[in-house]
């Protein structure tokens, strides 16, 4: 592997899992009230178009990253949309 | 344009602009305590490592969308390690 595929997995994995500890720590706590709901429903409704994007493209890496990213984002507004 | 490149401008503008309402509200409200630092750190390090990846590749859209990214992440950042 090259260092720039390297590279770019390093980065892809740590903004595809970065919403991984906010969904843990809202399921723990139970608090939300200082996450932005518009902020969720802007980055919830983007990877979904990012999806439609990396499917049309043929992109699997793009699509792969982005179904997992919606995955941490989904539990992350549902339960902001739950305990406000 | 092209359809696929309308959808990619429209993901990438609701993915690169997600963080402004969730900076504007940790500056109106000085509460930060329900998001995940870790997240925080993961979302910046890895918009960090996807400029150096887009500079690598020349990738001048991919630069400058996370170019934009990480303003409001470093700013929601710095909010939270202020106010906890």
């Amino acid at each position: 592997m090259n260092v720039e595929l390297i590279i770019g997995l390093v980065a892809a994995s740590l903004t595809t899992f970065g919403f991984l500890p906010q969904s843990i720590k809202a399921i723990r706590t139970k608090h939300t009230g200082d996450l932005s709901l518009i902020t969720l429903i802007m980055l919830e409704v983007g990877i979904i178009i990012w999806i439609i994007y990396g499917y049309l493209k043929s992109d699997i890496p793009l699509l792969a990253a982005n179904c997992i990213s919606l995955v941490f984002m989904t539990f992350t507004l549902i339960l902001k949309l739950r305990h406000g």
